[in-house]
């Protein structure tokens, strides 16, 4: 075996001494000429006293879903799926209050206060989007059991930040908007398509032009589905927030006197659920008052 | 079944038709309502003509890796894994050039003049992210084989710009000199610990206050390792760029006159090529002209 | 007089009128060439919903006042020239709803709504600053009477948003308390050598380690000076507000039958207004509620 | 005269002084309440390694000219005046390495490796404005003699950066550009109106859909107006640079044996010195290698 060049102190000359010390001290000079590269990143704070989204969206998510048979309009395992991965990110990233999600996009509201990596909004974005995404494909099976996922997907993120309650709440009522308008279009529209016998392209000419009502009646009188009973999943997306929730055990111990008791144990603990509700109106905010801080104005 | 409520127009009196016809536009109404806040997002597009770098890191890595029991000092399952996962990001993202990776982390660069999502900042850096994570997750079987990965991992990724071709051969440079140092270190210490029988804290003690040329000296005449000798991944990490590789097939035809013939089809396609050189001196630099973009200043 | 070079096309040869056409195209084609610059502008606007700060800084003031022989500890003239320019901002500026100035500084609010530079950053601060730094010269004469300003002074400024109204009222307070801790200290220091004989020396060793009530009581018992009687403009700052004023103008007039008759014309007008007074409390904000918005979060 | 309020310490009830000594450290308590609304400041630092440019506009300039009686097309008092606050500028802000006016406009250049004002992009802008600013007033009297300045007027600024050699000539090119293409239009439909009699309303209609050649021509033909014999300072606006110049002064010395001797001592000290001339080629940039650092690109 050969000795490592430079490396050996002992019985070289001095010249070579001085080689191999100054060897010896390169790699962590070399690293130290280099690092001045380090102060190109540029701060990316996010300004205090907002509540600071994360949005994700699937990327060619029309695509993935043909690929991967999702049934139309809605595929109940992917939403399951959605609302798995988000909860993973809530459970990671605990300064999340709330996250509203449907079709293949999800929020994150982080508190206004939240001190999360220095509110710097890669970092934050970042992690929401990474958990988001190892989460969708570690709990597939889970959702999609046998069928396999053909390929790793995307998504992207991005960051808005919001100064006021109203704001936060506005943003949520865009969303769940969108949900609602998407979905009473994409239920008129399958239905025209796999009950209707309509070709995609007619049933597309034959909800041009129309609005909420005409779609609610064509649903009805052609089809005698009434929108308002269908899944409050699909019409009103997935809401996750904290609950306190209380767990009670039960465990049965052996007293010398008393013989076998039952002890039942309640404890209260924070937990993320799962909710198809309203948050366009107040009703939502008034249940759930820890949500938003009190607005400081 | 029940009608739907408001939204049968036959047959109604007039009042309750234009109830109706309210409630029809009121969902359209209603998300315009909402819409405004669409305006709180900012720009965040990058600077041109600069090197776009994302760089990605694991996050508790350190519990990550002892969790899954990583081979000390170096996996080459999770360098494996983690190398596949860049190759998927590259193939998904053309305008990345070169991608250089060491222990957790992965940093990826964009041409100076790529378009992609408009430069945003906050797309790139996502997309990036969320490639990587579910090529993480969807792989891991590859390289692990039947150990399970026991929960969906996380990365943040972040964004920094280089103006200059000096600049971003330095960021690259400084990542690789940080593997070296990195891997020096790592590789006595476990070394001390592995075959030596030192304690974790004997090596930490051992090692504190050596340099370069010791820790050498050490692997030498302790233990007869000549570090010139270890494995290039570990010492140089993991380059991947993209190269012209020419594919031959061999296809046999059957013609009338000749009989069957072997034709040779020789194609040169775009290929994501793996490497663990260095990338400080200047050789690499000469030998893949296209990575950077003659400079114009 | 010799014609112009490549610009006359009749009697040339067709090569020169080729040549010609080349050049007469070739001006605008070369600034269409260099245009791409314009792109490297990057996007600043303010989030929505926000106060917009605008915070100017004299810079080398405190060399700037020994040159100008600024009266210590407080020059009024200089006072009074600081808050001429500020009047003349908010004048220009109309968004701009509260303004408040100390020594050599001066903060301008805008409202949370403004939509003045598309609420871009740099052009906000630029025209704060430009508009002040242009009335500090161009007024300095009604201040500083035959007094001859020996150069252009210079001022910088910054943006720094607010989301909610207590952050903004909290900010106008912050600069108030530095107002009043600055002041007591500048009054006593100032005392104790115009008065008490001290240097500056002597009088900065004797403050060092007293708190307010200490200064307080060197004023009172060592030079019989009641601070609190002390001008509110020194204590308390400037602070310029929009107030609707009535202007009453009297005209004459000859009527056919009645004669010369006096008309009393009311008009209410908004008006910059001046005042030194305390914005810490409620106060101020009850009486004047049109500053601020009504909070809607 | 009263004592103040709480101040005294001396011959007290316990109670009121522990008041007192309440009293005397709130203002500081208060002050660091509110201190927290500084953390509300963003980071704006620029990007390394790039050139940073402030350009300065003239707001409301066409309005002002008219107010001032501007000579048109070009004033030389106000050029004059541009230019002598952009020298003020430069001699306060010692790293901008070059600057250039035209019309109401002036940009300044920063060296790429500048630390002023730790790169930050409001203290760069914000500076270079208000120096400009104060500069224009005070130097005003030197350009336009008893004519009055009529009221304080107002620049803009904005910082764009820069990463390239080439991409910072490219940018002073299309400003040059820009100044080349307003001045032969505007010469020529000045010289339509004061020399030719049209109607500023007929000037603007005979020059729709012009270009270079045709007005070149019609100053010619119709005016025998050479355009190239045009001032170099209207047809190519002004640099301003930093270039070393020899000073020679001569002194006087009655030396013992040798009776009154004439010494003459030559300085070289760096000055800005003033320039009408082309950027756009490359003889510009061989002539003063100074501005621009060798790329390193």
């Amino acid at each position: 075996m050969r000795r490592p060049f430079l490396v050996n102190f002992r019985g070289l000359t001095e010249r070579k001494a001085l080689l191999s010390l100054k060897f010896s001290t390169s790699s962590a000079m070399a690293k130290s000429k280099f690092e001045y590269v380090r102060n190109f990143e540029l701060d990316d704070t996010c300004l205090r006293n907002c509540y600071i989204v994360v949005r994700l969206d699937g990327r060619n998510f029309h695509k993935f879903s043909e690929q991967h048979n999702f049934v139309k309009p809605n595929d109940n395992r992917a939403l399951g799926l959605m609302s798995r991965s988000a909860r993973s990110v809530m459970e990671e990233l605990e300064d999340i209050t709330i996250a509203y999600g449907q079709s293949d996009e999800f929020s994150f509201v982080f508190k206004r206060s939240t001190a999360w990596f220095k509110r710097r909004a890669s970092k934050l974005m970042t992690h929401v989007t990474s958990q988001f995404s190892t989460s969708f494909v570690y709990y597939w099976k889970e959702y999609f059991g046998e069928q396999a996922l053909l390929y790793p997907p995307s998504f992207d993120g991005r960051v808005v930040l919001y100064p006021s309650n109203r704001n936060i709440k506005d943003y949520l009522s865009w969303r769940q908007a969108d949900c609602h308008i998407n979905n009473l279009y994409n239920t008129t529209f399958w239905t025209l398509v796999q009950k209707g016998g309509l070709t995609t392209t007619q049933a597309e000419e034959r909800l041009s032009r129309t609005q909420a009502a005409d779609k609610n009646e064509i649903l009805f009188s052609e089809f005698n589905i009434n929108y308002n009973n269908e899944s409050p999943l699909h019409k009103k997306g997935t809401t996750l927030i904290w609950e306190k929730v209380n767990e009670t055990t039960t465990k049965r111990i052996n007293q010398p006197d008393e013989g076998e008791t039952e002890i039942h144990v309640t404890r209260t603990r924070k937990k993320v659920t799962v909710h198809s509700c309203d948050m366009i109106g107040d009703q939502f905010w008034k249940e759930h008052p820890d949500i938003l801080e009190s607005g400081e104005c």
